[in-house]
């Protein structure tokens, strides 16, 4: 038998193993940040609507620019931001850790570098290395909130290409102020021309603003999103970005073609037609959320403040250990690597009731 | 107004356009090798089952190992090549691009080289840029078949990393002998232990067998394939390798992950189960372009042999000119820029006989 040692695959890739949360059989999954809510009915029908006709036509290459999701995308922008987005704004792609990619390919690659402030969104740094951009790892404060001094020491000592800032930051949960942002940019193109990618997955469910309105004036900063969580639509990979319309060229030139499907893009522009709905279960689990962190805290539990759909809480000496023992109680966290923290995923009020029981048989134990 | 020369992007990407065939809305497109015969309506309504199904647990991250649709794909290679091939022998992604993307991120990348034999299939060359890979440009006869000779030599010489056989090649049309790949395989191994990947996205249109039989006791062979094209599924973006288990492992180090979607997991598998109806269709469109060579050959025109779902014929003192007299007469073929051919994809009876009728007034009027 061969084993992958024995290919002549790249160094660097020798002795690892791929990325990805363990996907066990639970009765409670609260470890990927996915919306407990499955889509409305008539959204589905909607979608059936539209993927049917789409199935159609499937011999036929799709669109290979998008142009009626983009479109839709950034009408749906314009609305929750104030700010009015154009389809020359935003780009499309199978979900944001292909939008990530394609930014790197344009703006990254060999002889260039990439900084996160880490702990953060751990594709950031794996997409940094698997397009040959080197990483650069930013510090935070012991709060995880983002040190302005440091981070713009770092930025004028390093001169890194693109900067990453997630916000809200994933798995901490804390959103970063605008202020900081501005900083961070006028810090970053002080040092070097570079990127600053704002990786806004989780801001629907923020008590922050977006970032869109600052775009423009700013051709180097791009905000990424996503469909899986505010959405509900993991399964669709459906990632997105705004940026200044160059930003949009630029990374079409490196785009495979034709990477956006038929079918996902019918799904899409059928999600995007419900977005009152969707953004009314936001709402729900803002408030699921919020009472997770008040219970946490009544258990004794420290915790990041969340303005995500997921919350840090800690800590534990073996974060591990305490990740077993939930799993043991049925219920599945993710177990990120942060020492002394572990992260959930707001469920519906019974599935964080059985996780809130479920630390309380922990705190019991230990 | 910010240019995209503007940006901090890559050196190597400035003053670049895009990779694409021109989208024009002309009445018969037969510029992209698409199936001209829509899905029949009782596949439409599996996939309208299935995506249904997919759609009530969108909430949900896909399968990240699509393990179903890897079973169905490997069950198609076993059932159509008379070789078993298992799941763990197979790997999917967007398209066939993404598989080579995959490929390169895994065994090319910077300090690494990858050849093909050109003209052939350009995303091969534009992937590798895009991956940092050093891109050999390997000749070809001047018909257009491989010089078995001078490519072991360039093997011999360069020690490519990975080796690209396109087969049947595209967008000359003709198949690669069982006995080449094989003696090119050798050459390459001899040379450095090296990836060989031969891009059979055509394959079912072919006169000669798939290679997929030859992957036992080949671990550095890798069979690509596609559902845009025999399948009559360009829309749904659905590539595919068969290898050694090995290297399935190895793509999965550098797969984005969650790379494909529920959506398109479901319309694979439904378009799977109508296999038989599909493979009609192929046979169909053989005939046809059995007829295209024919009577292209009848009117004067030199016509490469044809294994695939397409025709280059020529030659022309100005392919471009010919390209545009074949398109006031409402037809768009292909220009690929190889000098003095175009490629002309088999469309249906009518769409044939109208491009036919268009080479005659072209044949004409020069």
């Amino acid at each position: 038998m061969t084993r992958m040692d024995d290919l002549p695959i790249r160094d660097e890739l020798r002795g690892k193993a791929p990325y990805g949360a363990p996907q066990l059989d639970v009765p409670v999954r609260l470890n990927t940040n996915e919306n407990p809510y499955p889509l409305p009915e008539p959204l589905v029908a909607r979608i059936v609507e539209r993927v049917t006709e789409a199935a159609r036509g499937l011999n036929r290459y799709p669109d290979r620019d998008a142009v009626e999701l983009r479109e839709a995308l950034a009408g749906y922008l314009t609305r929750t931001t104030g700010h009015p987005v154009a389809r020359e704004n935003v780009w499309a792609a199978n979900g944001s850790n292909e939008v990530i990619q394609q930014l790197l390919q344009a703006f990254g690659g060999p002889g260039r570098t990439a900084l996160g402030f880490e702990p953060s969104y751990s594709m950031h740094a794996l997409i940094s290395r698997s397009t040959g951009t080197g990483w650069l790892s930013g510090p935070r404060r012991p709060d995880f909130t983002l040190d302005l001094a440091a981070a713009t020491e770092m930025i004028a000592e390093r001169r890194p290409d693109v900067v990453f800032v997630c916000s809200p930051n994933n798995p901490t949960g804390t959103a970063v102020e605008v202020g900081t942002v501005l900083a961070l940019y006028d810090a970053a193109q002080a040092a070097k021309p570079s990127l600053v990618v704002v990786d806004e997955a989780y801001v629907e469910f923020s008590h922050q603003d977006s970032l869109v309105p600052l775009l423009a004036d700013r051709p180097h900063l791009v905000v990424s999103r996503t469909m899986s969580k505010a959405f509900g639509a993991a399964g669709l990979r459906l990632g997105y970005l705004a940026a200044d319309p160059a930003v949009v060229d630029a990374v079409q030139l490196v785009r495979l073609p034709y990477h956006l499907s038929a079918v996902t893009q019918a799904t899409a522009l059928a999600a995007l037609e419900h977005t009152d709905t969707l953004l009314g279960y936001v709402e729900q689990l803002k408030e699921e959320r919020d009472r997770l962190v008040t219970e946490l805290r009544a258990l004794g539990c420290e915790v990041t403040d969340s303005d995500a759909n997921f919350v840090q809480f800690g800590r534990f000496d073996d974060s591990h250990a305490a990740w077993r023992t939930l799993l043991d109680h049925g219920v599945l966290v993710r177990d990120n690597g942060v020492p002394g923290w572990l992260r959930v995923s707001t469920g519906t009020p019974s599935e964080n009731d059985a996780f809130l029981e479920a630390v309380r048989a922990l705190k019991k134990e230990s």
